[in-house]
């Protein structure tokens, strides 16, 4: 196998050389042979030798890299002005309108920051000013951002820090793994752990502010969660006086195509809602959303402002992103997409047992790929060695989970059936080489 | 007095209902009477009626306002590809080598972030990693952030929120104001403090962490600091095994016109510097420059990544900033500038009391309004009245300083000695105003 073979003459070794002396070594790339990406369009991403590849999982360029409609808009508007939200403008108001709309009556606040982490965190001291509490209950495998305090609530990674004791994990909510896999009570049984962490929070002194989810359980590995779990584990939470946090940084504008956002899939109105990386395909730009009664508290005491949030050009970007999503009926098409990539995949599992579980909505679908159907274990090694043999036929795919055994399709969303018939055929040849020679995985 | 006129016939109106509707209430204004900016150019920017504002006080245009080369950068970087740092690419590896080649040897390794706050959150926790303390120490009226851990070593704000046992402030080192004013042993007197704070932080049970401090003291209200104070508290810290972090997202890039650095103005130099606002002329992009044993520590346990941050784009603006700094020599003009300024404000002096003291270097400069030279009691509702009046007349400036006493000089840094006489006529004229009607105020 040669599958790690130099991509450009020495480039990628200098780039490598240069990136650990300048970066250090906290910064982690893709792949065993990283990609040297200079170009995007569309789904398409290309190598410095002019290699091309299906970008099959980034969902930050949401209606494509480098939309004309998106890169339009920043460029109008950077040469018009880019300030602060101290001054008055038509933008930040015009976007809030348009955002808080997509939204259930009673959400119909936005406020901006730049980044997701930066949502959950303004996510949170609202939570903690309106409940007067610090509890945070977030499930076991949840990503949530980088900073000190949203690091603590992301118990994906381990880290030095030493998580405080006002933070409970509860399990994800998994119908294929996890405790309650195969249950016929799963939902309840699940949700009933929501009582046991407000229990242990009651033990360390501290009442639930919140409790936050990614609503799509994304790095959990999408796990298919038991109908009615979410809004059976809010009432409790709400019960205890918590609120609910729904994190649409990643399921959020119109992905899964039968909801807008990943809440409404679960039947279930969150307190506030957070969402950041598709919002300005790629400008930085997020936002909370929530209602005037929960920024109530907050507001009293403490104000808010963030030097490069809601700014104009952020504003324009975001702006030109819903419309091109509802111009262009990205979320039907996402939908009508999906379904045709999910079929696909049942007729690639007929023929390959590696594939052992397919679940997702819209453009949002994983493949748990295991070593035997009955024992379901996951075929992590076997998932890492698909994920580099794709690269190298030039397809972009990731994966995630507690195992890491799940390829996790999260394309742009002008994905369309042919880049869809594209991706199954590699798979297909990739899944049958990894299914072929376990033994090299 | 007309002083709160309409500006643009119930647009203005419109704008702050819907403002305080979509935005809710945590939100703040500049001004008594908000402005509609519509436009900005070079030190410029035009309101809805058309009507020209000198900009006096907006750092995060640090070229000026929609500057050619920065929106070039922006747009032609968004056209090809906007992606993350998990590829590899040429932009974010040049520019933290040209970033860390402005800095002294040692801190050669450049983290990035999007904002100020994530810049500091990072710092925070290399910090924490790197001491395995988690004590921090602030100055007494300092801003670094909006985060829950940021918010919490923000002490210019009352919040809600109460600070944990961890954080303890000391006293911003003011030669004019403060507990050593005119002191000739207070360099010593205020670093001895550091002393106080180490020994509170150890009744708490903790070790400290860090000292961080903007080295300009911005929001201390740009106080002339003794000499040599900064390299005696430093040296109190690290003797306690703390870290110093100088956050440079004020007085960085050139501003100060002596240094390129606020550090290097005070000999000292940083174990972790942080910068953000100007970085990107406006385009968001912070970052963390520190050396690699530093990062040792965290990077054994956390990796880093931040979707936004370092992308293609955000380093394509950050190079045009300073290849503009570099080529139009920002810096030497900012001094030039800076000079002119401060020598007109000295002769506005001899002839209004109301200024009790000039300070700052570069284009960040400070004048203390005082009711009273000799008691030297804050004019703060005569800061307010002059900066509403300035506005009036086309000059947009604001106020700092625990007091808001002092009028803020932090113009882009294209600043010319024409902009500076402009501005020197219209605060003689608005100063006279304010003194000869002090009721008012």
């Amino acid at each position: 196998m040669n599958e790690t073979k130099q991509t450009n003459s020495g480039q990628t070794e200098i780039l490598l050389e240069r990136r650990q002396r300048l970066l250090g070594k906290a910064y982690r790339l893709f792949y065993d042979q990283p990609v040297h990406i200079v170009r995007g369009e569309g789904v398409w991403l290309f190598d410095s030798d002019g290699k091309k590849y299906l970008d099959v999982y980034n969902n930050v360029p949401h209606v494509g890299h480098c939309h004309p409609r998106v890169v339009e808009a920043v460029c109008t508007q950077s040469q018009i002005l880019n300030t602060h939200t101290r001054y008055l403008h038509q933008n930040v108001l015009d976007y809030a309108e348009k955002l808080t709309g997509k939204f259930p009556d009673g959400l119909d606040i936005a406020m901006f920051a730049c980044t997701g982490t930066e949502a959950n965190e303004l996510a949170l001291r609202l939570a903690r000013a309106k409940t007067g509490a610090s509890g945070m209950i977030v499930t076991d495998h949840a990503y949530h951002g980088t900073s000190w305090a949203i690091a603590q609530i992301t118990t994906c990674y381990e880290s030095g820090e030493k998580r405080g004791d006002n933070i409970v994990t509860v399990p994800a909510p998994d119908s294929f793994r996890g405790l309650y896999a195969d249950d016929e009570q799963a939902a309840d049984k699940y949700a009933a752990h929501l009582h046991f962490a407000i229990e242990t929070l009651a033990r360390n002194g501290h009442r639930p502010a919140a409790f936050i989810v990614d609503t799509i359980f994304s790095n959990e590995g999408l796990p298919t969660v038991p109908p009615g779990y979410l809004a059976k584990a809010v009432e409790i939470v709400r019960q205890a006086g918590g609120l609910f946090v729904a994190d649409e940084v990643q399921p959020g504008f119109g992905r899964l195509g039968t909801h807008f956002w990943g809440f409404d899939s679960h039947g279930v109105v969150p307190d506030i809602a957070t969402m950041g990386k598709p919002m300005g395909n790629g400008y930085p730009i997020s936002a909370v959303v929530t209602s005037a009664d929960v920024i109530e508290a907050f507001q009293r005491d403490s104000h808010y402002f963030n030097t490069f949030a809601g700014t104009p050009v952020a504003c324009a970007a975001a702006l030109a992103v819903l419309e091109v999503i509802e111009e262009q009926y990205l979320q039907t098409k996402a939908l009508d997409t999906g379904k045709h990539i999910l079929d696909g995949l049942q007729t690639l599992a007929a023929n390959n047992h590696l594939i052992g579980d397919i679940r997702g909505s819209g453009l949002f679908i994983g493949i748990d790929l295991v070593r035997d159907r009955d024992s379901r274990e996951p075929a992590t090694a076997e998932t890492k060695r698909a994920v580099n043999l794709l690269r190298e036929k030039g397809v972009l795919i990731g994966s995630t989970g507690q195992y890491d055994n799940i390829l996790k399709i999260r394309p742009p969303m002008v994905f369309s059936k042919e880049h869809a018939d594209l991706l199954l055929e590699k798979l297909e040849s990739v899944l049958k080489l990894v299914r072929a020679n376990p033994g090299d995985a």
